[in-house]
């Protein structure tokens, strides 16, 4: 470790104030505002790092503290970034406890770039399955059903009126690297169903107090999956459009299920009856 | 509310100072070595509070600090626990912060006896289904199951080898209130095991390794879900039980999905079946 230290010095620039402006950057890309006029945003931690990495997402810098890696072999995560052309940066202790989110870092913080794609650029599977995350307030929410919608297969998600920032590290965090596998349009409602309708895609939404069982949709054909906020639910140009409304039967407390638990119930029984219909 | 406080100060015991003792004890509930001895946990919140009230469950003492009810109604759950002969006990503001393990307290703090029920007294559907969390160390996680479970209708939840403290503040209130409602057992393997082999309750155990999916198994008859912690999976002890292994299908990344998730798409499947099956 302490050759690859002393080589790391001398191969990459190196930062040892805690005064030095980028890690002022660092601090300030915690901001919604500052991430939307810089188009960048942080991405923390050696598993986020790695996925983006895989995932071709265009990494700016790469900063990075041996001091708090917790195994030697986290190098390669390093060697990897310099391999893409990732700007590589040292960083001493004390710059990057101030730079980064976490409790306990890993001594990885990369820069990437945001990138949101038009409806018209998302990829459609054979059906389409989308999944519309309608109006969703908490980053933690979005990041976990972008965990959802990777597992179950959707083709991407849909963040309709958002009003978490999409590039929140919340958000990042919380999709255990799907934030970079996932691709991912946000659209007003206007739009979006307008979008939907050209497309030919049905509408499956999850309500409450919708009259049918989300078993009695058909999810065999193009569908979009629309879940909203817990606490508000669907806005009524949604419920007012054509299409399926569904309801997840519930026993027990009236407070409804967890957005990401609805969410993942519907595409999985999608993904069941697709496989009956084959 | 002026009016309410000064009868509140003659009706009830009152703490004025941070040095209670009743608010080290408070303090020291965070400790699940100190609950335990206790036989006693923090329930706070006036969610979680009016949840367990409704559910007869055994309050000892409710601490209320009217400074940080956001609304006037919140006295209401007092009256509510005093009817139900719980002691009810004015805080001052300064007491009442230091006791309060959240950021934004809403004025309201019990403290509750503990409970947790045998196999044998666990109640049974018809036919049974219940939800056997194994293994499982994070707190959250267990409080989103109970949640989950509470939704879709299972009998209840066993902890089997739990590593997460069952009455840890973030089980109760990540349970959005099921906490209350979701009977709950805990269990060794063995003893979960032997006690399911007699009550002739099949095992449906989801692993990722599986060669069946979920809908390949039958939830028509007496059955328990396992779900095992997202790091280390399920115990061999499980694996080698008769019954059995499913897997939810997983496109995208390698990361398994949460628990709580997988545990959510087995038992609404369970629900369908049993609703064909009718």
């Amino acid at each position: 470790m302490e050759a690859w230290g002393s080589r790391m010095a001398i191969m990459f620039e190196s930062i040892t104030s805690v005064r030095n402006p980028r890690v002022k950057h660092l601090v300030r890309l915690r901001e919604s505002s500052h991430r939307r006029r810089q188009g960048r945003f942080p991405v923390e931690g050696r598993r986020e790092v790695e996925r983006a990495l895989q995932s071709g997402w265009p990494l700016e810098t790469l900063y990075f503290c041996p001091d708090y890696f917790p195994r030697e072999d986290a190098y390669r995560v390093v060697e990897a970034a310099d391999a893409a052309s990732v700007d590589c940066v040292l960083m001493d202790k004390a710059p990057f406890a101030k730079a980064s989110l976490r409790e306990n870092p890993d001594g990885l913080l990369a820069v990437a770039h945001t990138r949101t794609l038009s409806l018209d650029d998302l990829p459609a599977g054979d059906p389409p399955l989308l999944l519309v995350a309608q109006g969703i307030e908490k980053p933690g929410n979005l990041g976990a059903l972008l965990r959802t919608a990777d597992a179950a297969g959707a083709d991407a998600l849909v963040a309709g009126d958002p009003v978490a920032d999409l590039h929140n590290p919340n958000a990042v965090r919380a999709s255990q690297g799907s934030f970079f596998h996932v691709p991912v349009a946000a659209a007003s409602t206007e739009a979006l169903l307008a979008w939907l309708s050209r497309r030919g895609i049905q509408i499956v939404m999850t309500t409450p107090g919708a009259e049918r069982t989300l078993w009695e949709a058909d999810f065999t054909g193009p569908v979009a999956v629309v879940v909203g906020a817990e606490s508000t639910g669907l806005p009524s140009a949604w419920l007012a459009a054509p299409g399926t409304a569904v309801r997840l039967p519930m026993r027990g407390l009236a407070d409804s299920l967890n957005v990401n638990t609805a969410a993942a119930v519907c595409l999985y029984e999608a993904m069941r009856q697709r496989r009956v219909a084959r």
